[in-house]
């Protein structure tokens, strides 16, 4: 396809594809003459990714660079990519979490039999949440935070089974687009149900 | 209680406290001679608040001023103030949503019965994030979203009930501190569900 269906089919206006092919982020199509190319469904698989890192998940840059050279490097297995792909996703901490909020959160991973890094930065944060729940007066216990893990993970599988990739990197462009895409619709669901929720709890008139 | 205890309580350093005294975000304390005041447990409920607001939901100081004007009106009901303070906590979408992902949005809301409001904020976010995900190549089907909603509406009924506020104001801190403290957990939990499950389905060398 010429460029101006790509930008059709991957929703990405042309003078940001052009910038993307100049930054490297997109591989170029194939070349048809001096000026123009052509590309093919990888380039808009690739786009949409971008678009998502940057819109979604709100990254620079420099970070969607990053989570790429993950993805394109041939050296790194499937599960080694995708660990470091969904390290990548969250940022690094600047607050080192407490031993006993990082404690809770590896008694959670084990009690959901999880296989997610217990040291990784998804865990790092939350830890690092916990704190700030335990700071603001809100503790949460180890059960209702398993409670959340085990409600969280049904979800998670019955989204993930609606995936069938049929290459490397559909399945971890899928596995991240997955994890971020969803993210704004779930926390304006969970903002919905406590704003039904305390409607209903506490709506005497004071 | 004095300064010290008040900033040793709450979390929130003296410099800090002073600010908010200056800009009116938190009332003055008894006078105690020229110079001193104390202060009682509204004030280590109003310091949390703010905190809460800005370190977690990422609240400039303007719309904190916002919430507190709607919690501090005595004019208006614990039922409207509930209501105002939630639209408060989703920004307005920059982008108006399409009518196809209002209509599921509010076709949600009923299958669920919820007394969120379908027209507010919350629910705009959730119609704007079906949105990217449909141009990002991954729409949500109203199926599966209502069997979001579900879910997150157990998990929420269960974080209300274990509050039991004593006054309008306690009600209303709690009310929002629930929604917006626990998220980054919540997204924390929910990124390592995923990492868990692309690991075991996308785990084979490659």
């Amino acid at each position: 396809m010429w460029m101006a269906e790509l930008a059709e089919r991957s929703g990405v206006a042309v003078p940001t594809i052009k910038f993307y092919l100049r930054e490297g982020l997109l591989p170029r199509g194939e070349a048809r003459g001096a000026t123009r190319a052509t590309y093919d469904v990888e380039h808009v698989r690739r786009l949409r990714l971008i678009r998502a890192l940057v819109d979604v998940a709100g990254f620079r840059l420099d970070r969607v660079r990053e989570v790429l050279a993950v993805l394109d490097d041939p050296s790194v297995s499937l599960h080694e990519a995708l660990g470091a792909a969904h390290q990548l996703l969250s940022p690094a901490v600047t607050e080192e979490p407490t031993q006993e909020s990082r404690d809770a959160v590896a008694e959670v991973v084990r009690a959901v039999d999880s296989a997610a890094d217990p040291d990784g930065r998804h865990a790092t944060a939350v830890a690092a949440a916990l704190d700030t729940m335990s700071r603001a007066g809100q503790p949460v216990s180890i059960e209702g935070l398993t409670r959340y893990a085990r409600a969280v993970r049904e979800l998670a599988a019955a989204e993930v089974g609606l995936v069938a990739p049929e290459n490397r990197d559909e399945a971890v462009t899928y596995a991240l687009l997955g994890s971020v895409l969803a993210e704004p619709a779930i926390l304006g669901l969970r903002r919905m149900a406590h704003e039904d929720q305390s409607i209903r709890r506490f709506s005497d008139p004071s």
